[in-house]
C-alpha cells in the first residue's frame, strides 16, 4: 500500500476509535494541545500529579510526555507514568522541549530516555542533537534554527537520526524545514508545512500531541509518527493559505491550524501529503 | 415572572454589578475561563496559592473551584478558600473535573463536598454519578459520554440529581446533550447548546465560570446556575451557526463562543432560551 | 530625532536581532505572552524552575518577571533569575500583577523591587500605587479602575511616577486610559489603545512581554518601554477597528491583537503613534 494511503487510513481509525491520550505537559501550550487532540478525533486528558498519573495512564491509549515548563514534581510524575505505560504496553512519546537550553532539562530528558522505553522521540534539531550527545548551541525552545538546507547537513542529520533510532529502538522525529522520521531502517522526509509555523508557540508541542493521538490508534509507531507530522504540516500550510495576509497574522494562524485539523479528511491527506522515502 | 425573563434580568444585574469571581482552577483552560468571565461582564481573579487565597476570596463575590490538573498544594488552597468563603457567605461552585478518572481526584472532590458548603455542583454525568456514589466508567475529563437519550435513563438521572441536591442542600447541574439543573425541589431541563461543544476543551469549565459569575450577582443560586447553563448553551449554538463550515472548525468555534458571550443581550436570551421545568 | 521615529526604528532592530526573552510568568496568559513575543519578532522562553532559571536567563537578552498566579517556588525562581540577570547586565521588567490584592503578592513584589535592579516596572494604577506605598483599594488583577480622567488626578499620578522612577532608578510605566512612561526626568503620555482591551485577560501581561522584547534590543530603557506601550496600544485599537461589531467580540479581539503585532510595521507606528512628552 502507498504511504499516503496508510496515513489516511489511520485518520479513519482514530476517528472511529477515539483514543484517550494522557498528557503530562507544560502550561504554555496545554490548551492548544488539548484542542488539537480533540480536533483530530482523539480525547485528551491532562494530569500531572504523582498521586494520580498511574490511574490516568492506565485508562489511556497513549502517553505524551512534554518537557516544557518542567519542574521537579512534574518530572517525577513523568517517570512514574512512563514506567506504568511501559508495563501496560501503552506507547509513549517524549517531546524534550528545551533540551540543551539548561542542564536541568537536558538531564531530565536523558533520565527519561534511559528509564522509559519510548515509542517516539520528537524534537527540533538542536534538541535531538543534544540528546544524541552532540554539543549544540541552543537558544531555548524555538525551532527557528533547525533549517536543513545544505545537502551535506541533511545527510549528517539523517545518519544521526537513524543511528539514534537504532540505539533507542524508537522512532526518531526531527521537525524543521524538512521533517525526518525514521525507525532506524526506513526513513521518510516530509515536505509539508510552512515556515510561519515557527512564529506560533506550541506547533512542535501540537505535533507531538497529534503523534500521541495516532499512537493510540496504531501498533505501527513509524506510520503513527509520520501521520502526526504530515497532519501538522498540512494543517499549517492550509491555515497559511487561508490567511487574509493584509490583516491576519499568527493569531489567526493558530486558530486556523486547529480548524484545519478538525476538517482534515482522508481525501485532504491523499491530495496534500508530501512524503518521500529516503 | 417567566423563567427566561428572570435569566435575562440577571444578565442585566451582572453587567451593572461587575462581580469579582475568584477562580482556583487548572492551567489548561484558565485563560478561556478568565476571558469568558470578562466577556459576560464580571471580573476574574485567578489565585491558587495557599498564602493568598484567604485575602483574595475575601474581596470576591463568588468562588469557582475547578479540579482540572489538580495537585496537592492547589487542593489545600481550595479547602482554605472554600472555608473562608463559607464564613463570609460567598457562594462557592465546585467543578469536579475528572472525578472518577483517578482515586486521587475522586477523594479530593469528596473531601471538598464534605468540608465546604457548596452553592452549586456542576459536572458531566459520570462525574456527578461518581460523587453521588454510583460506580461509573469514566475515560477522563471529556463529556462525550453523557448523552441522555433514552427516556428511562433521563428519569433515573433526574431522581439522582434531585436526591443529591437535597442531600447537599446545593444546586446540582449535570451538563450534557440535555442539561439538568435542580435544587432538589424544582428541576429544569435546558436544551440549548450543540454537540460540537464537546470537541472544544474547557466548555464545561467555562460553563462553571459563567455560573460562578452569575452567583456573584444573585442570591438565587438555582436561577444563577440556570443562567450560566443557558448562556453557555446559547453561546455554543450561535457560535456554531456562524461557523463557515467549509473551512472553520473547533478553533474558530472557541473564539466565537467568547464573542457570543460578549454579545449576549437580554433580547438574545429571551429569544433563544430553551428551558422547561419538569 | 522625533520620538515616533525612534520607536519605529526599534521595531526594525528587534526584527533583525530576534532577542531571546526569558519569561517567568503565570499560567493564565503565558500562551498569549509567548505568541505576542513571537509576533513582534523576538523569541520567548518560558522557564520558572529554580533548577534552570540561571541557565536560561544567561542565554537571554532580557527577563520578564510576571507575578500572576504566584506561588512560593516561582517567587524564589524570580529572585534567583533576577539576580543573575543583574550580574550579567540583562535588563529586567517586573509586572506586579495583583499587587495590593493580597498581602502575599504585595510583599513578594516589594521583595523583588528591593533585591533586584529593575529596568522597567509596569503595572496598572492601583498596583503601582500599592508598591509606591499609597494605601489603595484594589479588586484584583484587572485594570478597569485606573481610568485617569480628572486633570488633577493625572498631575498627582505623574508626580508619583516620576518620584518612584527616581527612587528605583528604573522606568515606571502605568497603563490605563492614558499611559504614563517615565524615567524620572522625561515623561511621556501615550493615548493609543481602546477601552475594550480591559475586557481581554492578559493585555497588561502582553504589554509587559512587548516591553521585555524591546528591552532585549535596546540600551535605552525609556524608549523600549515606550515602544512596548505604543505597540500594544496600536494593536488594541487596530484590532478593535477590524472587529465585525455585530457578531465579533473579545474572543476575536485577542486573536486580532496578535495579528496586529505580527503585521506591525515602521510605517504603521509612524502613522498611528500617539505620544506626547509632558
Amino acid at each position: 500500500m502507498e504511504i499516503n494511503k496508510k496515513i489516511s487510513e489511520l485518520l479513519y481509525v482514530i476517528k472511529k476509535k477515539n483514543p484517550l491520550v494522557h498528557h503530562i505537559t507544560n502550561y504554555v501550550t496545554a490548551n492548544d494541545c488539548a484542542n488539537i487532540t480533540l480536533a483530530l478525533g482523539a480525547s485528551p486528558v491532562m494530569a500531572d500529579d504523582i498521586n494520580e498519573v498511574n490511574d490516568i495512564v492506565s485508562l489511556a491509549s497513549s502517553l505524551v510526555i512534554n518537557m516544557g515548563t518542567l519542574n521537579s514534581s512534574r518530572a517525577e510524575a513523568m517517570i512514574v507514568a512512563g514506567k506504568r505505560a511501559n508495563k501496560l504496553n501503552i506507547p509513549v512519546i517524549l517531546d524534550p522541549v528545551g533540551a540543551g537550553a539548561s542542564t536541568y532539562r537536558t538531564e531530565a530528558a536523558k533520565r527519561i530516555i534511559s528509564e522509559i522505553k519510548l515509542a517516539v522521540l520528537r524534537g527540533n534539531l538542536s534538541e535531538i542533537r543534544t540528546l544524541y550527545g552532540i554539543n549544540t548551541q541552543t537558544r531555548g525552545v524555538d525551532s527557528s534554527e533547525n533549517v536543513l538546507l545544505k545537502r551535506e547537513e541533511l545527510i549528517k542529520e539523517k545518519q544521526m537520526a537513524k543511528d539514534f533510532a537504532n540505539k533507542l529502538k524508537a522512532v526518531i522525529v526531527i521537525t524543521g524545514a524538512v521533517d525526518i522520521i525514521t525507525d532506524g531502517k526506513t526513513l521518510y522526509y516530509v515536505m509539508n508545512g510552512h515556515e510561519i509555523m515557527s512564529k506560533v508557540t506550541g506547533t512542535g508541542c501540537m505535533c507531538s500531541s497529534l503523534i500521541g493521538s495516532y499512537l493510540g490508534a496504531s501498533q505501527n509507531y513509524l506510520i503513527a509518527a509520520l501521520a502526526g507530522v504530515v497532519s501538522m504540516g498540512i494543517a499549517g500550510e492550509s491555515a497559511y493559505e487561508l490567511l487574509d495576509k493584509k490583516q491576519e497574522g499568527t493569531g489567526s494562524l493558530k486558530v486556523r491550524i486547529i480548524d484545519a485539523i478538525y476538517n482534515l479528511s482522508e481525501d485532504v491527506i491523499l491530495k496534500r501529503c508530501k512524503v518521500c522515502e529516503d
